[in-house]
């Protein structure tokens, strides 16, 4: 394969490359302040002193890629195009800046999507996920549904190569669920889960293996709810068709569960979820409402004496290492993982995502590489 | 003193008396499902087997204790009349059932006012201030505005003669304050108080004791308000004269707090307060809202990785044991006993609860025993 | 006043039946301080107003019962003979004290042995685990080898039909490995397990889930080495056979377990637990050193920073409900029950233990009982 | 390129500097691998691209640095010679390195002196307190008993202008007695600190501040128990002349201490701790024992359900916050500065240091930088 045009300029003549780099690169730009998104070639990010290059492998959409690629109100205040966006992926470093020292040339890496700081209060608590000047990989610099990304060497995490690249890339939305799971105390708890999107499927493996005696999901979605069966949910609750409270309190002896976990960002899913709490219960919040929330606090979280844990991001690297030590202890995850599709079908993916009907969707950017790189 | 027909009957037969004690006493009732009460004579409680009787010194006001006075939407719910209320109070032990062990006759003893079950799943985890079986003495069974109690054994907490009645009384709202604030990681904190009652005192010099680096009170009386100052706060703010989120802002470099502990109930407060919260700080919430709140979860508390703790009683005795280190080690709480009165004045009493213009009122139900016991 | 055998005596005569009860039962007596054992007949115990009496199904043998068995210094030092020994116990309760409102007649229970005093100190915080003044059954007063124990109505555990009586019996041990498995942070930990005896034994399925990525088990004896990868254990580690400290680090890539769970109170165990592992680790003890230990702080502890947890006993009752959690949600312990015998093959059941060619060896003190009971 | 004296040399021709500096200073040189220090001309360090250079204006003598006078088998094996020593410090930022981007010019800055390779297990957990790859300023780097020091921007801390340079540089071994005392649970309890050099001193007001109920010193000399009663111990215990146990037994009716600071590495007093500890109490351990020490763990960790913890640094930065909210709070450090002298005095302060009859002992580096400067 031919390039000249391929190696890269200051200040990454300094980089060190695996391989030759192409200069342009195959991208979804969001384009426009506007719907959808546009399959085009962009260049191939530089790499910074202290940055890796990553060729992707791997990229799975969030919904938080939904928002921008249906461009609602969060999406049009926070995203200024035209913008690559996509923040979860697995690669190989191809390239790294002069003043990396632990990431190799390549390793197989995915990556935390968060960039802290480094030098605000909160990561001067080793809070490095609740940065407050944190910056979002494919939400406020370049992302990932693309061939290429370049990011800082800090937010790589190196991974076994037993793991395929379409695991690899969602080890950051599990690290979600594992981070809001092990918030709770789940070892021999009666744990809910509130919303069967991904994540919340990720947690019931996760609940399973951190010890829960009984997991009930609750999803109006026909198909996730089977697939949270699948995953070992005990009780597999709709809303449409039943009446939550009721359907847990019966479980549970009249008692509640021990512990909620709120993957929905639904108003009802969280009133539901405080009334079925057992008294000294845990609700671990990560779904996020869109407005306010009207709360029963008094029946629902003071005379009850819950703890209410709101939960972002991932912690940086705790969950991390939380999350191999899941996956190394042979958890299968694969399951959730209902669709992977090239990224030329990214309308197809993002159908696939808002319909309901699936799991993980996960595209592939360099599956036909060979093809468009020339 | 003369008393004939002062012993008690079966089953008390077999209760150990320090002192003759007579059948009758005066007691604050509420007679009848409306607002007041009714200075009264009634009879002295009688000893079960593993009770103690407990003639009372001092018996302070709790908010509780209004609703009842005032007969609200949650006391006519709740509280059956004729029924002596009251339940923060100190005495000597002047009699004890026959299974009694532990709480010696002539004891000096506050009172735990939750009785719980100790048979629920809540008090099989030692979590018994949120024992679902609870009974509340003063609200679902006879109470302290009264000369003498019997209350079970468990719930008597044996207290040392170098602190007087008025002092002795107040362990038991001390403790809520106790609970709620070492629920938060205090030492080195920048906690915000609101809402400025009895409660809200205490935790002032709490907050101060357990290490706090500044104390912020938030209070629209301006009597309670200086009162805070008094007791050592260190920043003052009235709601209805400044921007409360802003001024808070303006103390912590732009940060926010790390502690919010909420005393107020007041949804404009738990508003401001989640504002005001430092990324991933920590709200204990004690004050009841009197209905449901909206709450800004998104902002609030997940995206600040928050945690929201409910507080309902004191634990038992862990707080109890922390009440008396406290105290133990010198603080000095009289500054919020504004007021003691003889049971007599009671609405008066009650009239400066309701005022605001006060801190702690305590009644002395004893205070002028003679003149009515012969 | 006259009574047929089959009637309990003053205190007990109000206690209601829920069969006839005999005058006299078959019991395994520690009858004089010596090594050995005496299966006898002795009185059945009388319900005391607040007990429960109950018909042993199955009593299994606790190593505290192999040392008043062989009776060596502890022994000697702590128990009074004559003794019905024996602490570890399920069976139907036939007859309740007056003042019993918990556990009602036929009931199937298993018990915590620990009788606490619940008016101490650590009692007052929750901690009644180790209550300064407990009184353990079968040590302290009459035991479970025999076909009837009362037992006070607090310390009965009501425990699910669908377990069978040699899995309800060793609740009471797997609490000791829930509770010290769980006072450590095993979600995605690498474990190590020293001691595979019964408890250590229970901790491998245990840790597994709870979560642990890897578990490794340290055992000196081979059946028992085995028995802990039956149960789990994916790392088998024979001390007579390999440098423990550096096969773990091998197993851990040079950076240490996560866990160390301390079962077998040996010293040099304790120290390679020390040696292996990771820094900012945590180690739980249960195993008890038979005198003080010589223990590297500097390198071991505190330039570690570990956490060294000293667990006693089970947590009443949280350890309890968790450890219904673990069984409700299908943790299969049948392959360590290795033996059960009838009360009369006490010998060769001490024998068994004593080898360590055993996991739980179960005592079954009824199996003939209608031989003996006419 | 051509430059004076007082000028950087490469890599540090890029640093930005506030004044002019020297090529050389003085400096407090372990030159040889013996006891004692050699005060000598050295050059300025260097400025690394991510370091700033600090005018050093106090730096306080450490235990540790006693040890490297002393050339003790720790040191030797440690210290590689020629090394200017001393890691407690305080000053201004008189350069900066072309990457740093937090610290400005003209900072008022201490110090961590724990340099966090940030890249491992441990650093990735949040505990670069206990990073396996620390390197330590002023044992495997050059130290502050010199006029300059060039650290990490990642190590200096911005202190208020406030507190005085004897007071900004004991921040460091203060934020060992607060991550030693803050580890442990503190308000409401009786607290027992065994060793008054500097940093138990230092532990006095902190638990007081934390809300420690009652106080208990144990020192051997008399000269640091009459401090440690200064600042606010209420029991001052001699074990030259006093039973340790039996003395805080007395104090504790006796119950023992809810926590234990041991502060001394001495196996006696470890051993005392132990044996005066309450049931369920924790025991946080800082002195460094020389070698193994003898522990009772079945009567001192395991039957009393104990916390042992390992202490090493401060956490990085919590404890730097935490240090500075005590200070902020109004805490008064002064009385244990006992000594200041000018850098020349450095034999004087060593044996003020080694004789017990001081508290901390600062050196004042700059003192009369006038006169070599120029």
């Amino acid at each position: 394969m031919e390039r000249t045009s391929t190696t890269l300029t200051s200040p990454s003549t300094s980089a060190r490359m695996a391989q030759p780099i192409p200069a342009r690169m195959r991208a979804l730009l969001k384009a426009t302040p506007a719907a959808g998104a546009e399959l085009t070639e962009v260049a191939v990010p530089e790499v910074g002193p202290r940055d890796v290059l990553i060729k992707i492998r791997a990229a799975s959409i969030c919904g938080t890629d939904l928002h921008i690629y249906a461009w609602d109100a969060w999406a049009s205040g926070r995203v200024k195009p035209p913008l690559v966006f996509g923040h979860e992926f697995a690669g190989d470093v191809v390239a790294v800046g002069p003043e990396v020292t632990r990431v190799p040339l390549g390793a197989y890496v995915a990556a935390e999507s968060h960039i802290a700081c480094n030098h605000c209060h909160e990561c001067g608590h080793g809070l490095q996920h609740i940065c407050r000047r944190v910056r979002i990989i494919g939400v406020d610099r370049p992302g990932a549904f693309a061939q290429y990304i370049a990011i800082p060497e800090q937010n790589a995490w190196i991974t076994s190569r037993r793991f395929p690249p379409e695991i690899a890339t969602i080890q950051e939305p599990m690290g979600n669920a594992v981070h809001t799971t092990l918030s709770a105390p789940i070892a021999g708890s009666v744990v809910a889960v509130f919303g069967a999107g991904p994540i919340g499927l990720f947690a019931v493996p996760i609940s399973r293996a951190a010890g829960a005696a009984k997991i009930i999901t609750v999803e109006p979605s026909a198909f996730r709810l089977q697939l949270a069966g699948t995953m070992g949910s005990d009780i597999l609750i709709n809303p449409l068709q039943d009446n939550v409270v009721h359907r847990i309190l019966e479980e549970t002896e009249g008692e509640g569960v021990d512990v909620v976990l709120e993957m929905s960002g639904n108003p009802q899913a969280i009133a539901q979820g405080l009334q079925a709490l057992r008294f000294g219960g845990h609700v671990s919040l990560l779904g996020i409402p869109t407005r306010p929330v009207e709360v029963d606090l008094a029946d629902g979280v003071i005379f009850k004496g819950a703890t209410v844990q709101g939960i972002s991001g991932r912690r940086i690297f705790e969950t991390w290492y939380q999350t191999r030590g899941f996956l190394d202890s042979g958890m299968d995850l694969s399951p959730i993982i209902t669709n992977q599709l090239p990224l030329e079908e990214f309308a197809t993916a993002f159908d696939l995502v808002r319909s309901g009907n699936s799991g993980k969707v996960v595209l592939l950017p360099n599956l036909e590489c060979d093809e468009i790189s020339g």
